[in-house]
């Protein structure tokens, strides 16, 4: 495989799902009666929670590191996050045997270092600001010859995530609606991009919240626009929309729904208690706004994607 | 089918079985690497706790409902229990269209009498005291005529609690050792006839908090031992056994394992970071025994029942 320098096509994203099976689970697709009746919806989940590293993320790093050259292998990868794109990267580096650089600003939580850590990256510190990111980042591309594995901006990283929803539209057919949150815009442009090749009827939609609705914003202006603030328990969507998922989202999305932070909690808390299973904040973006716009949702067969799972149980919001 | 007056044959529990099939769920078994990591043992999980009413109780209640003559139905069916016995009595009976009756303390969780009344039972609030629980509920009985559905020590209920571990073992092959918490004993009774009737070389082991260790002493002294306190947060698991559950577990048991609560916590937390789905303290307990046991259970092939996923997400213990 090739790295890609084009929106991944249906056959793209196809070898992307072969050659990344082993890396990843298929996760399962959950229904929740209780849940339909409150939504009046018929709602399929998508469970990333369940993926390795507890969120989507894996699909991605693994897409992108599988479609690196024998050369870049050799040299490794490198990324800045603290989150689950660290992880990610990290395990997918450590199966694979390719080194992993991970800049991590020095006040990242503990369990999260230690996690990446456990995967063998190397760990970079740096200070906790966007700036003295980029410029370590870059001194490690230049002293190691790393290639940068960009969280979402990246067509190889896009094929990868749009497995998630290749698997939902494999397993559940005639769905009226699928659903996924923004952040950068990964998760949703494979979502997008999978959806129109494999249901073309299926119509597709967004979700973000509403303190950080940059892609809201940005679908509405028809040019990149940026959150001016991070204000959200939602820690995985406040990020901006990079060119790539722009274009991609601009061309396919339905539309975006935004909805409040007490609403994130309330669809968080909602999924807890009925289906047992655990999701972070971000995650329950699109579950908040299935049960906020029924308008558009009750009586339709929907799928969530639900991201991932990945909370700190010492700072819950409840 | 007629109510049971033995202890349940291997074609009591497979009638069971059947006759219940649409009332419950099919439990899934999971996995999970990390925590074979950790406990150096192969565990397969059976996920009670995604039972309908979120607790395996949904079982022994529809088993034990649907033994019922016509005459006793229509009279309906009475219990006092302030968890999950009552919400899948009063489940059980809202689908079988019985009359149900659960006594209930004055100064139950608000939450538990508003599930409890969602499912169409009545309820019957009592003072907060043993004493007036069952001068309340002979009442009850006295007045309707209600057949009352004990939460454990009834061979119905307990043929209904062995259909959990006759699926687990009807999906996983060759298992070393099968683990399930003890309360009542019913759970654990249904999983030891089911164990012993269908892998007669498995191991069949109980779990108990150290501070209600009455099943432990109970084995030990050949009697019918009581708990002096209820001081654990395993709030399922604070009852004693009755002459039933005694007689079935002293036949079939190997071992009981106690555990502290510090280490039911630490288990609880374990599969709620690693698994990424919710159990209850009491369904933690095998877990906490597996992992402080290692040689009794490294290098084995383990089912545990996750017997619930009910918990206060106000009042968690971290």
């Amino acid at each position: 495989m090739e790295p890609l320098q084009r929106i991944p096509t249906l056959s793209d994203i196809q070898e992307t799902h072969e050659s990344i099976a082993y890396l990843i689970h298929r996760t399962p697709v959950l229904k929740c009666r209780s849940i339909d009746d409150i939504s009046g919806a018929r709602i399929f989940f998508k469970c990333e929670n369940f993926q390795k590293v507890g969120a989507f993320k894996m699909r991605g790093a693994a897409g992108a590191l599988l479609r690196l050259s024998e050369t870049d292998r050799q040299r490794g990868v490198a990324t800045h996050s603290s989150g689950n794109h660290a992880q990610a990267v990290a395990r997918a580096a450590k199966v694979l045997g390719i080194p992993a650089y991970i800049v991590m600003p020095e006040n990242a939580p503990q369990i999260k270092r230690k996690a990446t850590e456990g995967y063998g990256a190397q760990i970079v510190p740096c200070a906790p600001t966007v700036a003295a990111r980029e410029t370590m980042l870059e001194a490690v591309l230049a002293r190691t010859g790393a290639v940068f594995i960009h969280p979402y901006n990246d067509y190889n990283v896009i094929a990868g995530q749009a497995t998630a929803a290749k698997e939902l539209l494999d397993d559940v057919a005639d769905l009226d609606a699928v659903i996924a949150p923004i952040g950068g815009g990964g998760l949703m442009s494979g979502t997008a991009l999978s959806t129109r090749y494999l249901s073309p009827g299926t119509k597709i939609f967004g979700a973000e919240p509403t303190e950080v609705n940059d892609a809201y914003r940005s679908l509405k202006a028809g040019k990149i626009e940026v959150n001016e603030t991070t204000n959200t328990i939602a820690d995985g969507l406040r990020t901006n929309l990079g060119e790539k998922t722009f274009d991609i989202i601009s061309q396919h999305i339905d539309d975006i729904f935004t909805v409040s932070e007490e609403e994130i909690v309330q669809a968080m808390r909602l999924v807890w208690e009925r289906m047992k299973i655990i999701i972070e904040p971000s995650c329950a973006v699109p579950l908040a706004a299935v049960l906020r716009h029924r308008e558009v949702f009750a009586g339709r067969r929907v799928g969530i994607i639900l991201s991932g799972g990945n909370v700190d149980l010492d700072h819950l919001p409840f």
